[in-house]
């Protein structure tokens, strides 16, 4: 019941804080025998680090991932495998404002709140650094995948930037590694660079919204009702910091639909039923249905801002707060990489929890 | 780790399909000397009955809940509290083609692909029945809350209806419980009621989204990074049967937002923080802030329909279907009071789980 | 984290009080296709049954299991399944000095000074009678099991009574079901009859110990390190009412052993390894050998008696307390059929977990 | 879900191999505002060290203890801690014998046959070098009690070693820190120590007995009907390595009992009851009474022994196997301060699960 842990089978605890000696991940329950590889890891951290271009926090952090248990010879053992990050970069001593005053927007005050201590230095435990822990156990998760799910293909992309969508006609998937704004559409690529350039320059910053799709997903995953897999990855991507809404398949637009526009009509086909659409996101009942499962969620923007804006002290007094230092104008780019782990982590364990009630038996058509 | 299950210390599971003999919920953690009253439970699931208007199916079940365990002389014990509500129209034994073919749209196939049996009749499992479990889980939740939280007020209502949403000018929380579509705004009252009667009689249906508001809720309940509150409350709201998307205060809007707009600036007030807007949703950090909790949830259309839709059959042969039968031209009224209930275990289980972990001990601005 | 729960896939909740409606277990997790009988979890629920013979409680109880939901025309279906069994005979209103007075050695006491409320009829939760709730789940593992494990036998019997013990010599599984203690050993069954008989008609009590063997279980069962095998035996006898130790294997008196004489040494035989000796009782580092796995437990004596007791009253009183009424001359018969039913829950529960995380590859030796 | 955790709302996941790089304890849901210091987490390692005397292994470990997360200015935050151990003495990479060979007694067979893979180095995860994390976490659990319970006091002892048990009419608490053996009886620990060294010099090992008693224990914790303190307890004692028996109060004696003996006779007390006698052990119904807390435990004698016993290869084949190193001739003895640790963290859960559900208000007498 441990509140900074997810998964049931495949269950990952992440600890640490933003400047605290390290930050890392505790995995349980993975399957032993997984060819686990810090460098396969380091990829998947690589992607998320910051510094990586203009439009990210100028932070340099190494984020490099130590394997310190669970891994024997290169392979898992099925104990638990602990992934730690030390923290390099912890610059100035100087907190400077956020000592005393609460950020709006941001969870300086209900941490102070809640807990009577709050380890201010650089957000301490809310800081997305702790996503780090996240794509590092989305690594482990996608090692084991590559095994238990080998067609599995698992993308995470930017499909919103601020008021700024992609034209889905433009749709490539080749185009998403290309830009540092992982779209799947050049020339938005190309349009939000000014547009976010233009943000940073003044000191502010902006939403996003993320889409990670898996391919490949086996149908029968998930359970009813609180093990709904759409319930499991609701959660997942709503624990992701400044994450506030989150979509499967047509989401919130399902609101404006009829019965018989959303119904996904169903074909047989030589390997099994054939979807004409995918309104469901790939998921009915909470179970998977074989086809895409499509994940959408929107980040806000940064609090930390150069912008004034009116807050208060510790100590009960009006005041405004400046948010200087190294801030990401939009944290949604790094959140891509962060969704795709939480994809892969969550997969996994209903691959797992699958196996472990039913076996291979599965109800067969035709 | 059951997954028919979810909350923390006050855990509900609940059990049952719609044609069983009787469904219900065991609540566990219910803390003692808590007043528990079959007609106030009843009160709520008075609320969520089909049949109390041309818009919702014309099932007739009387949905009289029994305690069966955990109150002793009208007062919860704390040990755990059975709550069990009969079958009682079960109608007709035909249950026509969704013996052999599969809604598209619908939870029939998945079931059949995950599990290898289904038990077909009216969707036993994932029949929106079961959320009726929930609401009566809600009004043991509700009479603890009265204790534990006397100012806190959760309230329901609908803000869209297919294509058509609110006046948020108009917004007026006495409306809402004067028609039958828990409406906050008297004149999209009577436009729906005329849009939905033309949907009815087409044989069609609709989508909707509600928002569950909390007022009067503490500061400090939830905790990173998986057990945040609005995680919690995503889970909760997407768990509900035909949920597609969920949004914590401005939601996926505030991928639009910058950073000084989206920052809800605080000043100091006689009692506390007091926040100039609450784009937030109640939420910062995962933990509450104080302010009203907001989340609104979209319901997708009833998949049971009387267009004639593509589908297979469990032969895996090609075929069209017809739903025919008792069906809601929009689930999402009956929602309301489902999502009603999900708030209130999630609040009664945060609170017991601040005190748990923190006591009477918080931090105090001033 | 329901307290009310154990097991990990195969989850069970149980609920209800002595004298209240009903009592039952709502079960969560079984595979599905599994069939399922009443009659068939009947018969182990009439093994535990009160008023079988002169000793054990003369309480008539019809123990009737209901099957309320989570299985289909015979089968399970993978969702919730609610067993229900109806309290029938709780006889007089008149439940004397319990009201008022803590019965030494019994849950009275405790249970008030934690809640502040107490349903005192019959002693409410904390009754014996709960244990007919863990035999029904026990019915629907063994069904399980039989598919997952066709070879397995669990088998409960009583090893000692009060200061008797059996004799190693004369065990003899046959003579298990034909006599009214379940002891292996026909020459004890019938001096123990005689002991018995002496303090049932003095008004005293007396303690047992009970040993579960369960035959045929396969070798990999159980997880390090608080996952292990043996702690979630030692955990699920442990929870029996009146419980007092629990032993693996040589269990205490391994304490007494030299490294040299409790190593069970091993020769390669045709199907595997083989054991010469069982000292482990079947587990080895918290997973099984593929050998008989061995627990014992202690049952203490029951606390409701006709010998005059000093105790307390709710106001703070001395005073003295006779228990009337019926009650169990010695409980620990009727815990045999409870420790089978806790050994099958456990085993299954383990089984699916295991093939969670593992699959079919295991490793092999030879 | 995770195996490798114990612990409701304070809940210790432990991870690390004996010879893998570190091993340690992430510690979620402590209460914020402990002070937490290393220096008396390190003051518990110290006791568990190996190489203290000569009736412990000879390997040297450092064992010092990192706080990585989870404390600000010396008090924890409420969020994840994180201690590590750094392996620093792993000597030799000649594994010997155990590379190919089982040894009997040992976790060797199993994990291979669970896994197909196994960190034979020093037994890998099987390893009583896990027990260090433990005590690291038990640190904290008493930082945390100090607070919550500062009348409580854990002490562990040893009643018995081999055949020798203590005499409890010498019982002596200050004689506990005495002795390498944590014996309550100077004279026991004189006639041990003769004893002990023979057999050490014969490259056999002993078992024991192992009592932990929590004194000022208030009265309340638990709860029915598997979230038992005793039930709890004896999880937490069973999942120790080679631990093989759990006793609460008389244990395993109180089958010979009749209920008029063993029933704890209570009067009233200026500070509320008080019983005549501790049967019990603390604990009536799985919830504490308020008197000594008392649990026993046997550990059996280490498997690694110079004693040539006959096993096989994991290609089959029938051998003989000596363990040659550094072992304890009596594990037991370290095993003492990883008693009182496992007591501390679940009095600790306990503690905070109690007024997560009750709060303040509990039943009073008089």
């Amino acid at each position: 019941m441990s509140l900074n842990s997810f998964g049931h089978l495949f269950r990952v605890t992440t600890w640490g804080e933003s400047h605290g000696l390290a930050l890392g991940a505790t995995l349980d329950g993975c399957p032993p025998g997984v060819p686990i590889d810090a460098a396969a890891i380091q990829h998947w951290l690589d992607q998320r680090k910051p510094g990586q271009n203009k439009y990210t926090t100028q932070r340099r952090e190494a984020d490099e991932v130590e394997i310190l248990s669970g891994v024997f010879e290169g392979k898992s053992t099925g104990t638990p495998i602990q992934l730690m990050i030390r923290n390099t970069d912890q610059r100035s001593k100087d907190y400077g404002d956020i000592v005393e005053k609460f950020r709006p927007g941001h969870a300086d005050i209900t941490y102070w709140q809640k807990y009577g201590i709050r380890d201010y230095r650089g957000g301490g435990r809310s800081s997305a650094r702790e996503t780090a822990a996240r794509v590092a156990a989305g690594g482990v998760a996608r090692a084991a995948l590559a095994i238990l799910a080998p067609d599995m293909r698992i993308t995470g992309y930017m499909v919103q930037m601020g008021p700024h969508g992609i034209d889905r006609n433009r749709f490539d998937w080749d185009q998403i590694a290309q830009n540092p704004f992982w779209v799947p559409d050049a020339q938005a690529a190309g349009d939000w660079a000014d547009y976010l350039d233009g943000l940073r320059k003044s000191g502010d910053s902006v939403g996003a919204v993320i889409e990670v799709t898996a391919r490949g997903v086996p149908a029968g995953l998930g359970a009813p009702v609180y093990g709904k897999l759409d319930t499991d990855l609701a959660a997942a991507m709503m624990s992701i910091n400044a994450v506030k809404g989150v979509e499967i398949g047509d989401g919130m637009a399902t609101a404006a639909l009829t019965g018989s526009a959303n119904a996904d009509e169903i074909s047989m086909g030589p390997d099994g039923p054939v979807y004409h659409s995918n309104h469901a996101g790939g998921i009915l009942g909470g179970i998977s249905t074989g086809q895409d499962v499509v994940v959408r969620f929107a980040v806000k923007p940064t609090s930390s801002i150069l912008t004034p804006r009116r807050t208060i002290t510790k100590s009960g007094e009006d005041t405004e707060i400046v948010t200087k230092g190294r801030h990401d104008p939009c944290v949604g780019i790094r959140a891509v990489p962060v969704g795709e782990a939480m994809m892969a982590c969550i997969l996994l364990d209903h691959i797992l929890l699958h196996r472990g009630q039913i076996g291979t038996n599965q109800g067969r058509i035709g």
